[in-house]
């Protein structure tokens, strides 16, 4: 038994508190109390009389829960949301994303973008997302203005763009950035090389060395079609993800995102590794790109997390929908209805996230210790009734709307769905300004004929 | 050029109106008029300011589109909502929901699990259901009352329930409710035969005897899963289409159900008979049924509606969840990104759902002339920033949530996401009580231990 606290400055008491450790389970007529930036206490609500907390808060309707942890994204990337939809990745990228990108990503947009994508994430329950763009430094800022917590990745190409001409400057300045930051705590940077088909395997190396050396994160798109996986062979005779163990590259502290095409021996090689994969199940049906084995995967010991993946791929920042997509996906694709419960779904969106990013000592469950990166979620509506199990709620029932209250280390930035540090007024007129810039909307074609 | 109305009740100047007729187009600068239950005008707004009326609302942020129809559902089974997740279809009926049915269904049962659901369904933007299930005439009644156009298909079995006791007394009752409602507009009576596996086929050949005579819908679970048309092969050496077909139950007013097991010489089937598909995405993919192949059926000319089926196998009655689903699912089975596009999903949710229950020359897109069911989905918020494309925004960002006005036959049924005839405070405490008489809520072993 722990000790209670004396006092706190937050004092919750919720209808149901899923901590996530243990799996699958929850308390009732428990209070959850928090201290600075701590949960100091998970307890019965009777022996939380005794605790002199500066605010209580009543909400007996709502589930209280870890925020949720979105393993991939590209924040800016919401300024692109819709700009081109129902394409397959490779004329996507080439023909739309790629020359939009090369029109207009500047500090700017990286700034108005992420904000964008920050305001959606927290609104639908997320404390902790990665990012992978160009000008990391920007969305750092960003995150650290409003209070969230991230990883942030940054990107390692062979080809020179708007923040970096080649694979040594993208380094340079992306382990300038993590100088830059290394006191403020809601903030990890990572290595980010885009993918084994855009960085070379004598940068991808660099990556190794300096990765191994810093022990630091490294976050790759990988196996995510299969025609990826195809022409590597052709290229190099070996898979993608051969070619990364070979360079030193598979261990754990990689994250290998998309994953779609995995024969045994990946799936064996993952596992001996300890790499963990980051499943974004909207984004590989959006783009056709083929589903993750997750069952399979899990079944291997290996973690598993869920990313939301970029909004113009996707097309929303929102892990409830992650949640269930991966649930449902992965009793279609493995033809049994038992794989992945809500209960593991969860799991995955929340302290497997922080295992992938290396912070599950910090955050990912509601434990005594851990910091306070929890959100509220209203289970009163009529899409919730009636209630027979809260996680299968929360997964198969709920879209993010219901999210009322987010903490990120103690602080609440959103209260009864209104931010506390994020003009949204202001953000919104920002966004406007991209979309006129951006694109001619609507086209001519696009638009009924006066009658 | 259609004459211009003098006055209306009501006129909308929304953002954009998406008329769905023609497809993948939009609206802007226009207005809508609505008088007693029908849309009256469709015009540019500087045109709609001669028009007196009654009531005029400012919408510059919302998309005005048809209400979405839901082709297949058990409204009632929203009481047991999440009540056994994670279960496969044979398993889940058996050793779960339909103990449970026996166990609690009632005239009472089915009185609050369709309100319930009918609130639900009206939140997130649905102007039409359609039903099976037991005491069909509860259900045409709270339909009624609550103001929601529906089609009634009153089951048939071959076995004793609540309900009836055997074919010939479910086909009186059925077609004794189709006698009561004939003179109210909201509400089309079908027969719904549970399956080829649960209705012998002498009782099919009843069925359709008297849909033909009578000239009304039959709507039908058909090829759910590989096991049904398996064991229907083994049984009766065909395919359980091929059996409706000799028995003379294919045709333009047969609505088939699921429809995930299909060959190509079923597909040719449907479209010579032009039988319709009614496609539920996330319940296949839920209960690991299969999947649809509605990129071929559409390529076959055949008519594929949307259903979201019923809360005790998705677990929400939300057809923006099902427009996603249904178009990545189907980018995904097809290998290909370019198929079920933005505009094709919600013709799914709306005309082509008009279709397979055959009002389609009443509803199912905003003209003039038709029946006023039609919803506003407000699009200013951060999910759905910045706006290319509304067609966009609507099927892969939003989640129902932003929806604020929904008019079912010219009548404003939620207003500002209030209900207008809707008591949520006494529904929602009716459906506590079923939560509490049917679930043992929650086990001992789903706690966790008091620390």
């Amino acid at each position: 038994m722990k000790p209670i606290p004396d006092s706190a400055d937050t004092l919750i008491h919720p209808g149901w508190i899923i901590p996530v450790i243990p799996e699958n389970k929850w308390f009732i007529g428990h209070s959850l109390a928090i201290k600075e930036n701590r949960i100091v206490a998970v307890l019965p609500r009777d022996e939380a009389a005794g605790i002199q907390a500066k605010q209580t808060l009543e909400l007996p309707n709502h589930a209280l829960l870890p925020g949720l942890i979105n393993a991939h994204g590209h924040t800016a990337m919401s300024l692109l949301r819709g700009y081109a939809d129902d394409q397959p990745l490779v004329p996507w990228l080439e023909q739309h994303i790629w020359p939009a990108e090369a029109n207009h990503v500047s500090a700017e947009f990286v700034r108005d973008g992420a904000e964008l994508a920050i305001a959606e994430m927290i609104r639908a329950g997320t404390t902790t997302f990665s990012d992978m763009y160009f000008f990391p430094d920007i969305c750092a800022q960003v995150a650290s203005d409003v209070g969230m917590r991230c990883q942030i990745t940054f990107p390692v190409l062979d080809f020179p763009t708007v923040w970096a001409q080649h694979a040594d400057e993208y380094i340079r300045k992306g382990l300038a950035l993590r100088d830059d930051v290394k006191h403020n705590d809601l903030i990890t940077v990572g290595f980010g090389p885009h993918s084994t088909y855009t960085v070379s395997q004598a940068s991808l190396a660099k990556v190794a060395t300096l990765a191994a050396e810093l022990d630091i994160a490294v976050h790759i798109h990988l196996h995510e079609t299969p025609s990826e996986v195809q022409e590597a062979i052709t290229r190099n005779s070996e898979r993608p993800l051969n070619s990364l163990h070979k360079l030193g590259l598979l261990g754990p502290k990689t994250q290998c995102v998309h994953m779609t095409e995995l024969v045994d021996d990946d799936i064996a090689l993952l596992a001996a590794t300890g790499a963990h994969v980051i499943h974004c199940p909207q984004s590989n049906m959006k783009l056709a790109s083929g589903g993750c084995p997750v069952a399979k995967l899990k079944k291997a010991g290996i973690n598993v997390a869920l990313g939301t993946d970029g909004a113009a791929s996707n097309n929303d920042l929102n892990l409830f929908g992650e949640m269930q997509s991966a649930a449902m996906l992965a009793k279609l694709l493995s033809q049994d209805a038992t794989v992945i419960t809500a209960g593991e779904a969860l799991a995955m969106a929340t302290i497997n996230g922080a295992r992938a990013l290396g912070i599950d000592e910090q955050v990912g469950s509601l434990e005594t210790g851990k910091l306070a990166d929890i959100i509220a979620v209203d289970l009163s509506q009529p899409e919730t009734l009636p209630l027979y199990n809260p996680l299968s709620q929360l997964v198969y029932a709920t879209n993010g709307s219901q999210v009322s209250h987010n903490w990120i280390d103690g602080k609440l930035v959103m209260q009864d769905r209104q931010f506390t540090g994020i003009d949204s007024g202001a953000l919104a007129a920002r966004i406007q300004h991209w979309q006129q810039k951006i694109g001619a909307n609507p086209k001519d074609e696009d638009l009924c004929q006066p009658l």
